[in-house]
């Protein structure tokens, strides 16, 4: 199984689909082609909390900015997972996440004179992932055009502040409901469902439920990712605390 | 085979997937993601339309803006279809549709303590749609965690009033291209092609196909699902005629 | 294997993925639903680069603002590939890059009293391509309901006019990220990379890579099709050049 995720929109993945299929009969799966243009943080973020929920498969990943430039292609194994993509730390989070604890191995493509300098996620990645796929997830060492390296970008979040009374964190994305998760573990909001909590300094109830509160009103839950997230009720909660990605975010109770 | 339906946009509905994928081969066919947000009545209506023309399959749909409420989580066998999602409506045309006039047999899914309780498409639905897949459409009934019921959400859209010189009924829903489809048959426009009609007071010629007019000019015809639809062609329909969904339209001959 | 590619968005593809699905297991991949609605031109363009990559495989087309009109319903055998579509000229540019300067075979479809006369996508393309999935890509001449032509539209692209100093072509297409793709062969830049050009009056770098030059700024650059293409690094390439499809454009060195 090979999954797809990118910036790219379409037509773009179908070119690099056609690429996958003409050297594989494997499954295809899309993750996400409409991730924020060259964002490497969002997609970083959405790809270690959605990867993990997959069986073991080649996770293709083309958010790249720098295509074209002399960034590496990299190759992770992880656990039983393996990621193709580019070396801007994209892949950093969900490989990290994907090991469980245990060591990734990573290597650089060596792909010479690609078709494209502009389109690697159809000339470098896609043939990468067709590669794996065709040798096995466990045989990636096999591979004479995979060279081990342990020099990559290892983007990583910001750890969370968390004390008795208050916790500090940041907005690290917002999702297309409007929901601005944080990075504060959810697990501060435990014991306080159906008290209010103090949010940068506005009072908002925490709820376990999106319809513990009225349509439109704020709330703050747990989301899906087990992390602190700022909603509201059928409407969007960036709007409804008035917050971007990046912002920092005090939690006081 | 299953297919998924919501209102997630990316990338969640890749969970979902993988979920799936982690528990079945069986192959997965996205009807849509980009249902407009919580609207269980557009929902309700596409899928009625739409998944009549697939061949008996597991049909898991999200659009859920009770997620996390004691609000069910059903199961429902139609004909040679099975459909999972919430008890909120969205279901049940689709339902009724799929068993061509026989009966439905409905059941709540019992999954104690989900992973979340804001993304039960992922750890409620997506579990009971692969355990269909398991055991079989025709076997649902041999499920332990599902249990029959005879209470569930008949979401219904309303019938138009149909007379000898006028139809009046109201705007279901508007598709992509602006085209404002009604719940008034198709046939009422029968012998009238050619001739003009008048909507709501104005009036606008009936033609069978958009290019039977002029770019841009409004017209009156029969749409794909067989129900009159207020149109323009190679323009917005519903900016033409100046419609919303759920206005009421009286048609007039 | 067949793949789809209309302007439908969404979730009309579904109901032809239904069709096709009833009448054939084959693998079905998504090109792209999102093509400019009823802009047969930029869907020509795009099918034209991205259908090669694949491998031999049925490929339905539905961007048809002529539905229901006269204009007739096309099999085009190119090579190992088939295409169907309407006859407007959006399989034709990819259908002479298929069949790699052999000829090609042009049928109408006959496909008497369609369920539908505005979905032909559902009643008349998706059948067509199942049948033609059932016989094999090397048989469509077998089947009876296609009838061998030599009248449809050849949509063409201008030739671009390459000189010593200076080449002048079009505007074919602007993608997703803004970059102005013209058909002006990407080989007039050879040489001449880390140069200036002129582009209609305007001066700017010509350059291998977006990276290349400052975040915002403009540059000349060759795209993954080889052709030049007029853009910005991680900005919009048809805003920094103030471009539009179709517009002329001017490049002297």
């Amino acid at each position: 199984m090979i999954t797809l995720a990118s910036d790219f929109g379409t037509p773009y993945p179908a070119a690099m689909k056609g690429v996958l299929l003409s050297r594989t009969d494997t499954q295809l799966v899309d993750v996400a082609h409409d991730f924020p243009r060259q964002d490497v943080r969002t997609a970083a973020f959405w790809l270690r909390e959605v990867l993990p929920y997959f069986p073991p498969a080649v996770h293709l990943v083309v958010v790249d900015p720098g295509v074209g430039t002399d960034r590496d292609a990299l190759v992770i194994r992880a656990g039983d997972h393996a990621l193709v993509g580019p070396d801007n730390g994209v892949l950093y989070p969900a490989a990290t996440r994907l090991s469980e604890g245990n060591e990734i191995d990573v290597y650089t493509v060596d792909i010479e004179d690609p078709e494209s300098v502009t389109f690697h996620g159809r000339d470098v990645f896609a043939p990468a992932a067709a590669r794996i796929d065709e040798v096995g997830i466990g045989r990636i060492g096999t591979v004479e055009e995979f060279r081990p390296t342990h020099e990559y970008v290892d983007l990583r979040f910001p750890d969370p502040d968390v004390g008795e009374d208050a916790a500090r964190g940041e907005i690290l994305v917002i999702d297309g409901f409007g929901n601005a998760i944080t990075n504060i573990p959810g697990s501060v909001l435990e014991n306080r469902f159906g008290c209010e909590v103090e949010v940068s300094g506005t009072r908002a109830p925490a709820a376990r439920t999106y319809a513990a509160v009225d349509i439109g009103e704020a709330l703050v839950t747990v989301g899906s990712h087990d992390n602190v997230e700022l909603a509201a009720n059928q409407e969007r909660g960036d709007e409804a605390f008035d917050v971007e990605v990046g912002d920092a975010v005090e939690l006081r109770w």
